[in-house]
């Protein structure tokens, strides 16, 4: 790309959503130098009283059209669902150069909502690698987005958002710590059952398996902490997550299914060269060799 | 349990062995005020440079069983292979009253060479439930056993250590900070099964699945490194474990691909009640409700 001027900052955000994600945006966009002013909504008055009582916004709207107006960058930082219903809500309100961006962790079914919203155009959608076990406002913090990967998809073709918009919300992300990558948003959902939603479930069966033999949570030593950490997620989450996950996400736990059958063999079978090898090689992925 | 008398400390302690347990347990005692004299061993003359060097030893001796004359606690912090074949080495040298403890993750493979090199009485096993991704004594830390859970398992019966014994190695592994909980040896292995072997082989057979989709180990977000840190594991230390894993171990696996199965069903049904319902379950586990 062609060196080119910074893009123009935004003036006024609005947050919609002050949880774990809205709110460590809301406190990192407040905590800038020359940051925007930024306008918060939660549908929780509690968490829009703590976001105001804490300086993360300048202003606690009660409604998300309250907030939206007059914004010129619209965040919705809420789950899949809530983000899809506020776009028809905020669509109407928004000025004619406003954009959107999101932090829904499946871009297609957002970009769909957009595209019914008559929003795709100003959309520019976001997912940020980041986020932690507890939700709400509470356990959010300014740096929560520094170093982390921020994906960012202009949306479906045909209907993308224009070049200098992504640019813009690229810069926006990187302002709060975020770096900024670009993808398709169809390619983005992929690899999220890749990443997110089979090792989600693997958790979960996981855990399941240890809570079916009485094993007790406290017996877990730094291992199985890691790998059972994610069976605390919230269901409410993943509830939307799984109803619009790629249809490659069944096959794929299924792939998964098989590998532990293969290892079961080579266990049973006292196969130690062929687990070695099987290590060595994971080894080799993980450590980024 | 009655009060007691605190047990005699020990005055001389041999570690063989100077990797990230040993290093670190070597550390801890010589950190302590009134601890041990603490003479270390490992077959790499380079750590034992090291050990000697950072005082984390006050000698370190050529060879284990110059390491282990005149020790009143021998502590075997190798894998599994290597504490059994330093069983038999340092058999002939242990004074009368002399202890040995060992870290190693399966306790009935242990204890049977304890048996065979006629130590089975004097021998008071240990499994440390903390560790790091890094091996090696520069990996090491002395605040390594800190608040970690201690298994500490007597022996096999017949043969089992006499309590007085039990409880002065108990009482060794608190004074650098564990949390020694009595266990049966083969209800250990069994319960290692469940915590530690399944949960290490998941994090393979997921890393291979994404190192097969061509998934960069840098498009991992928190959630997913969590789901494959295990799988960056060293197959040298794996491989005594899983040849002598219990036999309930393919069983396992298998029950884990079974509910992989049951939640690729839910996915394809899109059941999100039957995911919903999962997911609480497991959430309820995990958080120790």
């Amino acid at each position: 790309m062609p060196a080119e001027a910074d893009p123009a900052p935004f003036g006024r955000v609005a947050v919609l959503g002050l949880g774990l994600m809205g709110g460590s945006l809301a406190r990192a966009l407040s905590g800038l130098a020359e940051g925007p002013r930024v306008v918060g909504w939660s549908p929780e008055a509690s968490e829009r009283s703590a976001a105001l009582a804490s300086g993360a916004v300048a202003e606690a709207a009660p409604d998300a059209e309250g907030a939206a107006e007059g914004a010129d960058l619209v965040v919705l930082a809420t789950p899949l669902a809530a983000a899809c219903a506020l776009a028809g809500r905020v669509a109407g309100i928004l000025a004619d150069d406003a954009l959107v961006t999101d932090l829904v962790s499946l871009k297609r079914p957002v970009f769909e909502a957009a595209r019914a919203a008559g929003l795709a155009e100003r959309w520019v959608g976001a997912h940020p690698m980041c986020g932690g076990a507890e939700a709400g406002f509470a356990a959010g913090r300014a740096d929560l987005y520094e170093g982390a990967r921020v994906w960012v998809a202009p949306g479906l073709s045909p209907g993308l958002a224009p070049e200098p918009s992504v640019v813009r919300v690229e810069a926006f992300w990187r302002s709060v710590g975020g770096k900024p990558a670009r993808i398709d948003a169809d390619a983005h959902d992929r690899l999220m059952v890749e990443v997110s939603h089979v090792p989600q479930l693997t958790a979960n069966a996981l855990a399941r398996l240890l809570a079916e033999a009485d094993v007790a949570e406290d017996s877990l030593g730094p291992g199985g902490r890691d790998m059972t950490r994610l069976a605390a997620s919230t269901p409410t989450m993943w509830r939307d997550l799984l109803a619009h996950a790629p249809d490659t996400l069944p096959r794929r736990l299924r792939a998964l299914a098989a590998h532990l059958g293969t290892l079961a063999e080579m266990v049973e079978a006292r196969d130690a060269d062929g687990l070695d090898a099987w290590m060595a090689g994971t080894r080799a992925w993980r450590s980024g060799l």
